[in-house]
């Protein structure tokens, strides 16, 4: 057996507590499938006498993260403190000028510098490996970049934030609203006491334009991404969508045409047969699809401490059994830069929903916005009738330009009988 | 950019012609993927005149392909002959002795001299790659291999044939019988003119054998495969199956306890709402559960030439850029002899029917027989009274041994009043 790969890991939250956890109990198995051990040398957190249920014991100790990746005698470095900017940053600069391989799960980091890292990366020649990034335990990086290596992909698109998908999920179950499930799932755990990130989309748009990155050879675009979140979602609309035989997901999808790339996070109306329809509560997803493989699609835990330790462990074995592919799939220098496609040129169907107080003409004035605006309607529900007080009129809109459906919905918001603003809910077929 | 990998085909049929359709259409991309182009040199079939939609005139031409795996300039050998024995096995030996790397498709080769063939591919230090062995394009084999290798892998299972599967879909949408559904599969070109591979469950024991070694760290135990096929499904079962909140689905199942390895392939009844229940048609889905990833689930397509060549061009990549990891996750040398659980220890629950002559005592000799064996029901269901005529008895029974389940299906058989062989499905809780 070889000598250990020597690791220092920044950050001891859940998941570098976790991979504590995985080395100690699976270090044998680990060593057998790497072909020498996985050791851990050093370690930095902010706090150093938290109980963290491991034994730190054994570690070198450093106070300041930054130092550790650049002093500790290493071969790689575990990046877990998490932020695009600051001592996140830091740590991995100080690692690849210190010639050591880096293995992190920073999302932020990766889809706001990720072009630029790997640059830096691939010039040192040392290994900068994130699967533990995007959807926790599923392997979709690796996927992405060996195992469908063969294909130019077309697509790939997926649930990439458990927490909304939990939340939608909940909604849909109970019939509570937004408010009500996000403060349930904050005292269970499964959100945030800040949920911006989460529930407003940015979570899932970083590992969004990592995985768009990886599929089709761009420079990381996390500017470009077109992010909406769940917060606008009511029980109303669930309900509709039940009706309309669609569920609703807040997806994360990528595709390319033409050498344009596409990158949008906002709810969707999936058909209640889809697959990604039957992923639930804090289950991620990913679907790819290639020219030759066709549809591949991954489930399983995209959070947590076990599964994310399971990605880091991953990419530890790699690096201690010296397999290497290109950071984004590609040598970094040949990165095309992202042609963003943008948002007003995106052509897909529509549901919308108004709060309408039902009087003589109201529909005829609707109409008219849709021939001024040429969006055509495929649907129109009117369930109830209670004159003089707001109901709610559905409509399903044939696929159509969204700079056109944006326009209309302006007009719909200007209408006297409209008393909301309008929703909107983009339907996938997927 | 480096010099070419530098390829020998040995096999053209369907995915020999996709694996060369693939390297010309995607060529450019798969050299910027891989580092270095992936050049087809040489090619071997039985017959040289055959149409097969692809141009062959770059590429020498050899009538023995085990000559070629010998004597020609390449570096990389892709057998795509099938077949466990005979021409496929010299192939791979005359490559492996020449010192090329190997990419094979070949699930029975694999499935009955693994071990072996690991051992003189790691001796001779080249590759031996065999994604597309198991579940067409989902990259399973690195998955476990690679991206899942911090976890102690507790059980893999999944829907390893696609006739099966798609054969058990037709039955139950349309009510038709086996050999009807059978029979138009092979003209719509989902079955082969000998099905027995496929509807025996042979096929799906050899990618299970596969998979549980990269899963286990054991040596490859194709023999030691439980294996059943699907010829005496009924369209009453299924029937059953969706009364009793089941579908029922051919699952090759591995899994480890207390040093014991359990491998079997036969129909489950499987919940409805179980996310492999979903799976339809000729749809793959492996799944597997590791103890910090906890579940993780892939679906795609697992055969057709598109599929399969994406998962050798993978292997290709992979060789090409100089990525290895062991062949079986672990160094063959390390792989555990494997301690197969027999299968009359097996643990489940199960679906019984017999078709009995109503008469008064029936139950009582049923009742008499489960006691006698120890076998506790859970519930029973005659919905058909015909005096005289024989009628299903449908019965559940708790978690009990096999055998004993097996003694007590024997002595139902010897009842006068049963006329036809009792037929059994287990019930899996996944």
């Amino acid at each position: 057996m070889s000598a250990p790969l020597r690791i220092a890991i920044a950050g001891l939250g859940t998941v570098g507590a976790g991979v504590v956890d995985v080395l100690a109990g699976n270090g044998d198995l680990i060593a057998q499938r790497a072909g020498r051990p996985v050791q851990v040398v050093a370690v930095s957190a902010r706090h150093r006498g938290t109980d963290r249920g491991v034994s730190l014991d054994d570690f070198d100790w450093y106070d300041d993260a930054a130092e550790m990746a650049a002093k500790a005698d290493c071969d790689a470095v575990v990046e877990l403190i998490g932020g695009s900017e600051g001592i996140a940053r830091r740590v991995v600069d100080a690692a690849v000028a210190a010639g050591r391989h880096v293995v992190t799960a920073n999302k932020a980091l990766m889809a706001e510098h990720g072009t630029e890292l790997a640059r830096t990366a691939e010039a040192a020649d040392v290994a900068l490996a994130y699967e533990a990034a995007v959807a926790g335990g599923i392997p979709i990086i690796k996927t992405l970049r060996e195992g469908l290596a063969g294909n130019r992909i077309e697509r790939v698109y997926g649930i990439l934030n458990g927490t909304c998908n939990y939340i939608l999920t909940e909604m849909r179950d109970t019939g509570a609203d937004f408010d009500d499930v996000l403060s349930d799932a904050q005292k269970l755990g499964f959100a945030e006491a800040d949920p911006s990130f989460d529930v407003d989309g940015i979570d899932a748009a970083h590992k969004l334009a990592i995985l768009a990155s990886l599929a089709f050879g761009v420079e990381v675009g996390f500017a470009d991404v077109h992010v909406e979140g769940i917060r606008h979602i009511s029980p109303l609309d669930l309900q509709f969508a039940e009706e309309l035989g669609y569920g609703i997901k807040l997806l994360g999808i990528a595709s390319q045409e033409n050498g344009e790339v596409e990158q949008r996070v906002h709810p969707c109306m999936v058909p209640k047969d889809a697959p990604i329809n039957h992923v639930e509560g804090v289950f991620n997803a990913v679907v790819a699809e290639g020219d030759h493989v066709d549809t591949v699609i991954h489930v399983g835990r995209g959070a947590g401490a076990g599964p994310t330790a399971s990605a880091v462990v991953a990419d530890l074995i790699d690096v201690a059994r010296g397999s290497r592919a290109p950071v984004f799939g590609v040598a970094a220098s040949e990165l095309s830069p992202l042609a963003a496609r943008p948002m007003a040129r995106h052509r897909g169907a529509y549901y919308v929903r108004l709060m309408v107080v039902d009087r003589p003409g109201v529909f005829a004035d609707i109409a008219a916005i849709l021939r001024d605006h040429e969006v055509s309607m495929e649907s129109v529900l009117q369930r109830s009738r209670d004159p003089g007080l707001p109901v709610p009129v559905v409509m399903t809109m044939h696929e159509t330009e969204e700079q056109a459906m944006v326009r209309a919905l302006d007009a719909f918001a200007t209408l006297d009988p409209v008393v909301e603003p309008p929703r909107m809910v983009r339907i996938e077929a997927l």
